[in-house]
């Protein structure tokens, strides 16, 4: 084939990013590093005022969480692993618990943005969507839909692709960066679903009128285009009254959780603890975790990453901050921190673990009965969104 | 708005083009004009071989129409005039007849790609319609559907456009041309909508299985991008039993209709006769009609345009050949070849014209459920595609 996208980790990605909540809204983080970086000193300004907004936000969502309306999600390109846990999957089933509403897809699409080959799409999907319940997103209520089960949300594609120009796509970091890539790795160039993934992802917001989007600080030129779709479309065909909500960042807390190998965690590169893993399997991933050559344990993420990944993962499950877990274990060295992290880690996930091996032996039947229904939700919500489009863009015959 | 987009009349619009059957497949001619000029150099290879494969088509169609469907259509852009009919419609209407399955998309979504306001779409597509049926398409043989009628055809963008590359798309010659125009008018760019409009166009054909897009030898390029989806589609997804077909082009006549200007026949330019016209207009429309200042009238299409297209018009209501006609008007000069075409356009245009007022008389009912049906139709063709498409690429859940 002649349209050839690189890799996940493809080895131009070199610049460190933020592996929470899902890049805009799906889990492009990789895509997103070869941008990540020039990216971060452009939007300073913009971070802190999104910073600012997101506690105005989280107190409002306090108040009335029933005012919101989540979107967000993930590329199923494998069972979910620590990262997602910690970075994004957490977040989600807190908004859900506070009482958003919240709606999560399954981005098979954006898989064949940047590779041929989806692999396994309906095992894939099934692990990603036992990692979701078994976190304890509640399909009572939060919608789980496939992105390729809804043609009126696909649809919305054509006219948000008419209110953006093409340069307008360009520039947005992960196209610009994916076309710098395939330019030094002499590839014939990026695919056109990758150039309009920006747009796709305002049709994902907004067909269900998302109006808050979990993001990290350096996704926000992502999310920018939605609100400049929502925008130009209600300029142009809903004036009197804006259709569509132009969608607030929240922001998440800045959270990369590290592989075995002190580099971010990822499936494709080999070095992630998957949520599904044995505690065995959890032991052996923290005895190979790179730790450096200093025998006191101390919380300095900038000089010391690797420690300081291990004592984010011990605070995450114990419930403490990483000073505190460094204060605790100070002289015992990196064996004691990780004897520490290890336990807490296991007992962490343990009720997660019981509740996703009840799953998968429970059947796929249950599974696949709630994608079932999250599908119809979806369609139904999205078909009404259309007709809502068609009717305002004066294409009802 | 800041995505502008030139209008069709664009003054950059300088070079020759033919307005024959609709640009592969929505008539974006004028689009189409800015890049003929250099196309044309181009493609004289593969337009002899189109050419030829033309003939040996038509010979199969003759013999087996059923194994045909054509896929072709117009932007709604206003009620249709000589040049549709003597271009692309007349066409159309002899493929059905020869029992060619023919579909024609109203492409709406196409208004959009180079303008802001589509005007009133609800009553350009009735006129349209009425336009088809008075000229001889029979909805109980053909099917007429709107573009935004059929999400899941729209759906299929998403797979195609991971299969052709953004430097493909750009080498496209509308795409191209218009990109060029746009940077001389100092615009914004173009929109995402126009630089994808190759696939959609793919989307159109392919949705159908449509193996047969009448176009003018200078749109063979639009084809080729429709043709790469589907062979790279059947490579990637379906290489046992090749899924979709490459659709063939079908070249039709070269026929280019001049206004009374001189100028291409254009909605835009205000030079155009309209099939809807009353017979006092038509009279009045040659009455303006160009000619030169030559008395003896003599057939010859590149010197003397204007007759040229005078003598071709005459010859199609007479069914004769423009040589018969320059000798028959002889010296009786452009007065007397005025009179002999508008007498032939009057009475060659008058069943087309009751036939109209008569459907027209009857109200909207009548239209309005040819277009239903024609929807419907479309949506079960694009429904089982799509699931077809679905189960090929692994999405089915």
């Amino acid at each position: 084939m002649s349209v050839t996208m690189p890799p996940e980790a493809a080895p131009t990605s070199s610049a460190p990013a933020t592996p929470h909540d899902t890049a805009t809204p799906h889990d492009t983080a990789t895509l997103h590093d070869l941008g990540a970086a020039r990216e971060k000193r452009a939007t300073t300004r913009s971070a802190l005022a999104a910073r600012e907004r997101t506690a105005v936000l989280e107190d409002r969502i306090a108040r009335n969480p029933g005012e919101y309306r989540v979107l967000t999600g993930d590329r199923p390109t494998g069972a979910l692993h620590l990262g997602h846990l910690m970075g994004t999957v957490a977040n989600r089933v807190r908004l859900q618990d506070l009482g958003v509403e919240v709606f999560l897809i399954v981005a098979d699409y954006q898989v064949i943005t940047d590779r041929d080959d989806a692999g396994d799409l309906p095992a894939t999907v099934r692990e990603v969507l036992l990692d979701y319940l078994a976190a304890g997103l509640d399909p009572e209520r939060s919608t789980v839909f496939t992105h390729s089960a809804v043609p009126a949300l696909n649809q919305l594609l054509l006219p948000f692709l008419s209110l953006v120009t093409v340069s307008e796509l360009e520039r947005n970091p992960t196209v610009k960066a994916e076309a710098e890539a395939a330019v030094l790795r002499q590839k014939r160039g990026i695919s056109g679903l990758l150039l309009t993934y920006p747009v796709h992802q305002a049709a994902d917001i907004l067909f269900c009128h998302g109006n808050l989007v979990p993001v990290g600080v350096d996704q926000l030129p992502h999310l920018e285009i939605t609100r400049t779709v929502a925008r130009r479309f209600n300029q142009r065909y809903s004036a009197a009254r804006p259709y569509f909500p132009e969608p607030d960042a929240l922001i998440a807390p800045s959270t990369t959780v590290l592989g075995d190998d002190g580099r971010r965690m990822s499936k494709s590169r080999g070095n992630a603890l998957e949520l599904r893993a044995s505690e065995d399997d959890t032991a052996r991933f923290f005895k190979r975790a790179k730790t450096d050559a200093e025998r006191a344990i101390t919380y300095e993420p900038e000089r010391r990453p690797e420690i300081a990944n291990l004592l984010q993962i011990g605070a995450y499950f114990t419930g403490g901050t990483p000073e505190a877990l460094a204060d605790e274990v100070g002289a015992g060295g990196a064996g004691r921190l990780k004897a520490l992290v290890t336990e807490a880690a296991v007992e962490g996930l343990r009720p997660l673990r019981a509740r996703r091996r009840e799953l998968a032996s429970a059947g796929l039947r249950y599974l696949d009965e709630v994608l079932a229904r999250g599908n119809a939700r979806a369609n139904e919500i999205a078909d009404r969104t259309l007709d809502d489009v068609r009717g305002l863009m004066g294409m009802r015959y």
